[in-house]
């Protein structure tokens, strides 16, 4: 296996998780900077085309992890495999954000769910999305249809 | 940082990199299937209930990173954080497929694009996607449209 490391930091406007949104119908449009280092700059050669990016990061304040678990807004237990929890067997997280501009290794971002100092592992652009009609979501649409009663 | 462990293995039509359709128009619709490791299983509660899944997983047989480099399918060069290349600073890959079905720890999908034996990182539920008509494309448009004339 790699040794993971950090290509970049987010700066986010969170400081402490009790300030991220969760939850049904969290919204998460927060703008941020996803500063990339400089040795990786290169990298980011025709990002500014993709209106949409795909952030893999890690929860680097998380530690351990919880193979069946209670989200925030949900009081009934799921897999780890089937929520966004931070305590996962490998602590990597995945966020869609939209880039608003980039400026050399900085890219102004909208969307940002991550902690100000979050590590970046990747960045990758968003080509394609499956049609909503198509999304079928399990037990949070089962959540949602209970709070909306 | 933390150390990668894979929590399962894709079982995938594809033995060799070049077998697996690539490029503008490629069609991403084989099945294959996720085999979690018993000890990982009771984090897939639930996870039947979702239609399509992200997986995260390893570029195993990738060496090296390149931050600027020529995709298959267009001679001109675009930074790697453009482009799907398994040759990235973290050798980390995302893939959206569709659940067929689940048998256990056997995770019946379509859409893989890995090679038989990739170790996965993790699955995460597709909660949401971007409209497409919000979607820009950068490059990968421009190489469709001259791939079209």
């Amino acid at each position: 296996m790699f040794t993971p490391r950090a290509i970049g930091f987010v700066r986010s406007p969170y400081t402490d998780t009790k300030s991220i949104p969760k939850g049904l119908g969290a919204k998460h449009d927060a703008e941020g900077v996803l500063e990339i280092l400089p040795e990786f700059e290169l990298g980011l050669t025709d990002v500014e085309g993709f209106s949409h990016l795909f952030v893999i990061w890690t929860f680097d304040r998380s530690e351990g992890f919880e193979l069946i678990g209670s989200p925030p807004f949900d009081e009934r237990p799921h897999g780890v495999f089937s929520t966004r929890s931070p305590r996962r067997p490998n602590p990597i997280a995945l966020t869609v954000v939209e880039l608003l501009s980039r400026e050399g290794r900085l890219l102004r971002v909208r969307g940002v769910d991550m902690l100000d100092g979050t590590p970046i592992l990747d960045i990758k652009p968003y080509m394609s999305s499956i049609p909503a009609e198509k999304i079928r979501r399990g037990w949070l649409a089962e959540a949602e249809a209970r709070t909306h009663k």
